[in-house]
């Protein structure tokens, strides 16, 4: 309350918090009054009382989010799968493929390399939302079959991006994470539905959300059930314009911090550079982060999209020596 | 190019811009060589060349939209409803109501009293997506038909916000003016339908948005044929954390310098604070806006969602008196 | 204090928190339990409890300014200058002048002007700290003397930035108000000397500080006892690029709400745009700013500095006009 | 220029072009005519030519340093010190120590054991520029003379922070390497003295700088004469608030691509945090970081400042062990 609040102020505002179901306890200081209210807050809308008379300021203690949050699970969630690969457990993951599924060939090729090269994931996308409205927008399920066999046939899990709640059961049969993008991350009614899937998502941090709004993100998911969730930085907007985004590696280690889940992290958008993704990988795993996703192409200077940022396979090959050196430093595989 | 680029990397560079459909025109000075592509740019991704071995910089001089850009209809748009109210004109238009569309009385209640004030649009959400998965979610369809007939019944528009594809068809009896929210305004399946749709929409900015991205995405949904779009600003985020979101009244001259489009302003989402409601609406209207949104309700303390940014109808009624005077300083009526 | 903190810890921080001079009320939940520090915690960092094993969360819940809060003085401050101009009353102040000073006929025709068409201060650098260092640095104390002869000539008051404290000294004779830059509102030796020094201070926000250490900076000047501190909002830096700064007319509001001190608005800094002045000092005006700082020069388009942001003087005398009738509207005259 | 750019507005726009003193290109495409000025541009001032009738965007394409860019030294700086240290080759430098020197003890204490460890710079600060007006200041010369004294006994370099002109005559016999702070990173004058110093500058990147600007910053200094400059990060202000500041690491490698000057890592400053420094710390190794700056304190819980962010000294000593690895991993010792 304000220094100067009166009485009435302070018991109006005593109400208003018992009428949203907490209870209340004072403190009265020299100079002010601070009013503690203890129960079920995570619903409640703060700004409701920082608009009533008398009120300094009003802050939330504890966390909105529960399921995501650290206490659900101390020891730190591992995401497990069929074939028996695991993220968040000692074992950094790799995930690596093209942006877009252009045809039979490129997925074959690639699987073969990436698999070759160290990956357990092949990534790729089928459904291709461009800022453009007049650029190429994806192969659709077709584009994932042909992923999943290139992926199937070399040991490899697949992940690819959904887009709009229709998609959820057509994309089931061929993927093993289904990928929710960063313009998606409070897209409610979609985390919604992947609350009811029974397939592990990979949910990418919105270009300006706070880690508590990814993890209120992970919370819509858990909240129907589905527990297999992994957070993903990819970059967030700054003032800087040296980059594209600016990625934000500190992300990872307060997401361990703040959450029991894993953490991955996406070089490739987070620097739009092929000339950055190695320097970024390398630090994301140096901080700590329990899997990484690298575009990579056997052709990359023709990639359907975001040619720019995809490394060339021998570029993939280099950089994945160099992340095992730095995994050992910090206690993992890879 | 780089100062010490070679003839054979200038060379490549020329050979993939002409290979992307441009036609290339060099200069080459004491220190540095320019290569400029004039053509169909607007779909080329220009990371493309910044990676090309010898490049330093690669700039886009045309906008990436055409129909959204001020060059389209340089004298501006306006854009004209069924009773006559136009968005773009003289008249500043004024859209209000509750966030949240609750019960019947309410929505007649509110109609009457701001048709009294003042305003030209009913307000009202019938689909609320919440960041907490635990928080109330609309009314849906009967909602809206309420707040249909209670505009009617007082010679109002109506405004709602439209969050899917599949909620399109059932919201066009009940809506005069589509909104796509912050959210939603990178949902490029979404602006795609609503291009088809012969209703005007409301397009608000994304949370960190640039104004360029914004009128990518009103050409998304001008490319099908919509031109009825109306723009609106509602607060970007920034590092001050002691405002919600910081409402760029900027944007206002800057969209009409880039734009024909009318650029309209939310000071309720804008600030998240009542009592910052009427400073920056008074702002927004001083800058050219070319309409204001404001929540209102009659029971705002009491109001289902966003209470502490709606305004009390008294302060509606004030607050317009305020607008009339302003909008005569520059050369409106209201 | 977190879920599963211990007795120990709990006691622990409390050690710490009374070791830190404050007096500890101690708040049990069901859940989780609450430490309410009671005292002067204005001087006490935070981060300290904050990495104390059991914490969750450390929060301030009084501000960590005193003379400058609005409780202070909650009738506000009006600060008055020798010649009865008042800047925080119901006159809104108007301080106009060209970016640099160029010499004697410049200022004096300036003066001239701006005072006929309503200005209460000359404004003008005599120190330009550029960002390249191959820039024109200003004419120094002779300009400053110029400046000073053309306003008392016109009845006009001056206004200039003080860059160091080596010149605060020399600068006392000529200038009626200190401007303090952007770049300096943390240079708290400057500060510091400023609050012993007996004339008002002009205080710019910097280029990306919160209002909170725009407020903690005039505390320092006040800490000496100089009470007569004038803020100014000049726009801040945020990821678009449409605008050099984002102006966050917010600002405005929100300071009048926080403190006593009086409000300025910098639109010529705060757009870098000749086209956007106007728009901008309307809002400011209507947003309820105390005074407007205008870039203005009799030879806008050849001005050693800034000349793209400098209103020529007749649409300096248009922009008066509509102001005039803004500040009607919100209670005030100009 | 703009589409509907009329000749005489495209001969005005050259006239002033040529004014400036460049020449200029014109390319007259079927859309538009784009004229390049070709010269030396580094100090003119683009918004000039913005304002301009018919004139649609103005871009720079050559960079407004040269000393500080990558063209100037291809092969990269090396900075190297009296003791034969060197920043910028193959072994990666660490410079350790308080944030604040509070005694003799404290710093012989310190630097025997960050020499042990591995440090070869011992830091300290002597004057502590504080937030509020209320805190501890720094103990100035007296403490400067202890760190030296400290260092040199245990065969270090010495680091400080220089805030005035007037202090840099007086520190030159105690540092082996003056740090220029955030806050200080445009003040300008003091750049320009420190190009007259004939000591190296550790220059830090102001908490909203652009790396452009950083780079002019840099540039000051060196046009000088003093070409020994360190560039470091130490975190910028994004809208996140789960950190102080959001830690760039990409500015590393961006930094390795546009100047040949070598580039530190701060951890501390760039979170403010004990837990996160360690994770940080290895992701600017890992990133490429030519240095590494850490806070440790023998009694870190009683440090007079910056307590929460200091390492205790068998962290450093674990942290050190880690840098080892991951400095293999991308060719560097440590």
């Amino acid at each position: 309350m304000q220094e100067k609040a009166t009485e009435e102020q302070i018991d109006a505002v005593i109400e208003v918090m018992e009428e949203a179901g907490v209870s209340v306890h004072r403190t009265t200081g020299a100079m002010q009054t601070i009013l503690a209210g203890v129960g079920p807050t995570a619903n409640i809308d703060l700004t409701k009382f920082e608009v009533l008379p008398g009120v300094l300021n009003v802050l939330r203690i504890s966390s909105p989010y529960k399921l995501a949050g650290r206490a659900f699970r101390p020891g730190g969630s591992i995401i497990e799968f069929a074939n028996g690969v695991k993220v968040g457990g000692e074992q950094v993951a790799v995930m690596a493929g093209p942006c877009s599924i252009e045809n039979r060939e490129q997925m074959f090729q690639t699987a073969a390399r990436v698999k070759a090269i160290g990956a357990s994931f092949l990534r790729g996308g089928a459904f291709k939302p461009r800022s453009s409205p007049y650029a190429f927008q994806g192969m659709g399920i077709p584009g994932l079959q042909m992923m999943y066999e290139a992926a199937r046939a070399h040991g490899l899990l697949t992940v690819s991006e959904v887009m709009e709640i229709s998609q959820i059961e057509e994309m089931l049969p061929y993927v093993d994470l289904f990928q929710v993008g960063a313009r998606n991350m409070q897209n409610f009614n979609l985390l919604r539905e992947l609350g009811q899937a029974r397939k592990p998502v990979l949910l990418k941090r919105g270009i300006s959300a706070t880690l508590e709004e990814l993890l209120l993100s992970a919370e819509y998911i858990m909240a129907g059930g589905n527990y297999d969730v992994i957070l993903c930085e990819r970059g967030i907007r700054t003032y800087e314009t040296a980059t594209r985004n600016t990625m934000d590696i500190s992300a990872i280690p307060v997401i361990h911090k703040l959450s029991h889940l894993p953490i991955a992290a996406d070089p490739s958008h987070g620097t739009g550079r092929r000339d950055m993704v190695a320097p970024m990988a390398r630090a994301a795993v140096a901080a700590g982060a329990d899997a990484i996703l690298v575009e990579v192409h056997p052709n990359a200077d023709k990639a359907a999209s975001d040619a720019a940022q995809t490394l060339y396979l021998e570029q993939f090959d280099e950089l994945m020596s160099q992340l095992r050196l730095i995994a050992t430093a910090v206690g993992r595989t890879m």
